[in-house]
């Protein structure tokens, strides 16, 4: 049994997070923390947590927070993360960061997007959190940097192509789809009900901060000088990232022959499952789980795979692998709490 | 004041036809022909017509139809289409057909994608509707083939680019996404609420009939040789089409250029506006309207061009541009009753 | 050829006036005013607009817009809008106001909900701008109080019965169920697009302000002291007003005698349909127009009515009704701009 | 451990039940029957499965799945429920029914609604599982009746005022709105999504067959001769129940000493909660749960109790009550893989 806390727990990560740890076997629920909500229940703000789990919420107080957890996992804003990071690391407590803040390795490329780091000693440090590529770095991690919900999406996509050495030249494409709880509780005109319902779009069509944490993971994967283009949309339903993944390759290859390379390649892994060959992935399979499902097909002249993969932003794309990593750290069985 | 009937009046263009019509000040609705509605008020299949139009539907007699029409439209399936419209024109009737039969004028890739043509001779005869295209032919046109409407926002999409030969080697890429309603009134498990509501999948990933349209129309349009995948996605809406296009740049362009070409390209077009550099279109903006907004962007590396265009599949996309092509037809204002 | 402007027109009832307005063939837009968008385009605000409407919104001025307006719509908050009404007419111009400001007589009553009423002197002069009951007095109104949604469709749901003194001993109760535009485009919480899809709930469950405007109207329609009970709920869809309403009869009668009395009550009206008996209106049939549907139907022991009614709460519940009221003002056909 | 298996797999309640089976530590997935699906795996239906059950779907043979199981769950059409039911009762093996077989206990009104009971023998047998009444019951029971989903949700919300004696002379209304899943899988236009997105509408005017199975129980509850209306509504989303529940009270009372009431009543519940006076209840905070949810209101006036209650359809109103009914029956923790 561990100790578990979560730091800014009122948000939607946090209430999904709390939805798998309460039932969870081996946990504890410590300390929840809210600036907004502080001294008021939990399930005031979760409402499902309703005659379930009545914690009150209380201000941060490091100390207070460190001295009763295992583990806090961190569902901040990006740039308070950090700092709060290192805060809880210093007394000894890991930490699992769902915020953007210790995903991307370069420090000029962190910069370019959100600034100057605010601990950029940690950077270093902080372990990405996908356990399909670094589970042995996460089991000893002290600091995990939880994927976001595009990346982890895309970067499953993508990653067979580029450890086989499967791209060629030209541009990687990666038009991806998103509900609109990727955007979080925030308050803004274009994710009103009104405003979002029966319509989609296009947006940062100038660049997305997620696209850098694409193409990192993915030239680490395996392949150098990668050109990755990345558009996100925005679409009417609440959970899901479905990405369609566009990539010349570099020679012919039976589709038949693509997708045993996925299979080969995930053949161990609990929570992506590959499909049958120009069988699409649907976001509904995988809305309210852990698991991925990745799509393989070729486009008719036989240049270009074509892969599709969905998750559940909120869980795979963010609280659900959060507990998958906690359970690597703490050597539960992967997936406790998230069947 | 001319006559008019539909032929197939109850499926979603049926009723959408009708919705313009019935405000159209040019217009009187002759006959409604239906299979499975016939001796039933019409505004029992399309409600938002109870008390505004109780015409009875009536199984087809072409004669009878012919006798009291100016100009049929064919709401039929595809190759049902091509039949009746040989039946119209052969009595002098002018034909607007909402199906396939007509959109393609190489009979091998007609073949490959619908089967044996039903009426081949008729093939020449047929003009593509799209007015910002085929406008002086349209004007006396007797049988107008209207475009899909994933081909009508494609190939809005990307005719500027063809037409200014900007189009460089490698692979243009559609990544299309339409609502529901695109399948028209189909009972098939795909389409039920509770299966395509909080959900979106890719669709037809060996290839969609609407890619040789597009392909067609856009080589048409001055690039010849393109190469082009479309890959079609089904979201959770009852209404749009939100249409992705990666083209690779034959040369550098600035995006205010790029902007500029298409402001010009489009300039006359009551029913196209483009919008400002990196703006992204919305569905809602021209949904229950006419109208395409499109969106012009450019990668960061400056190497491709992303156009983003939307329509209402049913408006644009279908009945309002063929609409606006019986008003080009018969010497109306091209808006009438869409505005 | 009329003069209109719109004050405070960035909001939906703003945008919907508008896509009436420039349809409308006597209407010239005068003024368009905003405070947050003053001096931007209208079509930045309402994007529908682009290609179409590029007036720039204005900061109230009264005596600029008075000089150019033969009437003007008021979209603004409860409170600003009697005092902004008052001054247009004293400069002569007439007002169609979509706020609640006008719309209750009892002073008493309307400050019980509203507070002090901000030009009290005027409430004698307003006329309630539902047509089917008012349709000679709005002729010459100066000044009209628009009708809330709610209020209009449970009030065209209840009038026959309440005129041909049908309503028994006991409580009539109107469940009401509301799309998350009759919220207006309000940045709350509760209206964001993940925390109103999928759900629904009831809400103003201690009382709700429509509750006296509909009472008002029902007892001057014939039946006086009526008990009754309002209950709005909120239900994931944009538009669209959905009102059951339970009234316990005093004698019996048939189901098609009931029908037949709704029938012929509103059998003049041009936006009033009745349905056969036990037949259920649908939004979606008035959905984007000024129509009211109503179904007819008796609880098994025939001791209750049950009458539902759909309009769309934009439509017919707010700036439909509003250029239905303009149009009568102004001696226009009553449903020009409107099919 | 004890062996389980559902005899028609494939619908919305099968793919529901082995969403919690599939974690529950005390389960054998035994057999899984299809007519249509037969020797398919169950992931090619439930596609949430992939990866994580591999069953193989069978035609039903009663004899082979009898030989295996402790449990079955029935997810057959009324009717065909009944017969099979009693062929496994015959040969010992406990059953959960989720049809509307042995809802009814009056078989003349069984027979009003559903035709001739097709095992009339086993009426008496059956225990109706809804573990706040009969829990007692349930645990030894052979045959348990799974409640329907308004049935469930309408009940719960009204048994303490019938329990307590609290309802007044006069008529208690219900007026409840279902997500589009309550229809189950049906190819009906009515539930195609193009159809049932952005509207709604009420249906079964006439009379809903849940009617009697709710007044069967309010009345068993304590309070005999009720007149009750119930009205259910179709609402666009894909789960959940919305109850309003209007009551006429025998005398005043306060909403604190209601609340209390209710609050007392369901105490020991797990899967029940009250709220605070005057707050609503939300589908959402239910969803994808087997909770229920419950507010309590009081009329202005004081004179009439409106209770609201949500509840999943597909969960507490289906398939999570099963799985509590066999938790029950089986001597598990209640809540076993409901967390």
């Amino acid at each position: 049994m561990i100790q578990v806390s979560i730091v800014g727990s009122t948000g939607y990560t946090g209430g999904e997070l709390l939805r798998y740890l309460i039932r969870h076997p081996e946990v504890r629920i410590a300390h929840l923390t809210s600036q907004s909500y502080a001294s008021q229940p939990i399930h005031e703000v979760h409402k499902f947590l309703k005659g379930r789990l009545s914690t009150i919420c209380e201000k941060l107080s490091v100390t207070t927070v460190a001295k009763d957890s295992d583990v806090v996992f961190l569902g901040l804003p990006h740039g308070a993360a950090a700092k709060t990071a290192a805060a809880f690391l210093n007394k000894g407590v890991r930490v699992i960061d769902l915020s953007a803040d210790f995903r991307l390795e370069d420090a000029q490329i962190s910069k370019a997007w959100y600034g100057p780091h605010p601990a950029p000693k940690l950077m270093k440090q902080a372990v990405y959190g996908l356990p399909e590529r670094y589970r042995e770095k996460i089991q000893n991690a002290k600091l995990v940097a939880n994927p976001g919900c595009f990346a982890t999406t895309s970067i499953l996509a993508g990653l067979p192509l580029s450890a086989k050495g499967l791209i060629g030249k030209g541009t990687l494409i990666i038009d991806a789809k998103s509900g609109v709880s990727g955007a979080g509780r925030k308050l803004d005109n274009a994710y009103l009900y009104s405003e979002a319902n029966e319509t989609m779009m296009a947006y940062a069509l100038q660049g997305h901060r997620h696209q850098p944490e694409i193409l990192q993971e993915l030239e680490k994967g395996g392949t150098k000088h990668l050109s990755l283009i990345f558009v996100p949309h925005l679409v009417p339903m609440n959970r899901g990232i479905f990405a369609t993944l566009y990539a010349p390759l570099k020679k012919k290859i039976s589709v038949e022959a693509l997708r045993d390379i996925y299979a080969q390649y995930y053949l161990k892994e609990p929570f992506v499952t590959v499909l049958k060959p120009y069988e699409s992935p649907e976001v509904k399979a995988v809305a309210h789980s852990n698991y991925c499902q990745i799509g393989i097909a070729l486009s008719p002249d036989g240049r270009t795979a074509i892969i599709t993969a969905v998750t559940d932003n909120l869980v795979k794309g963010a609280s659900g692998q959060a507990i998958q990593n906690m359970n690597i750290m703490f050597g539960f069985e992967e997936n406790t709490a998230l069947l």
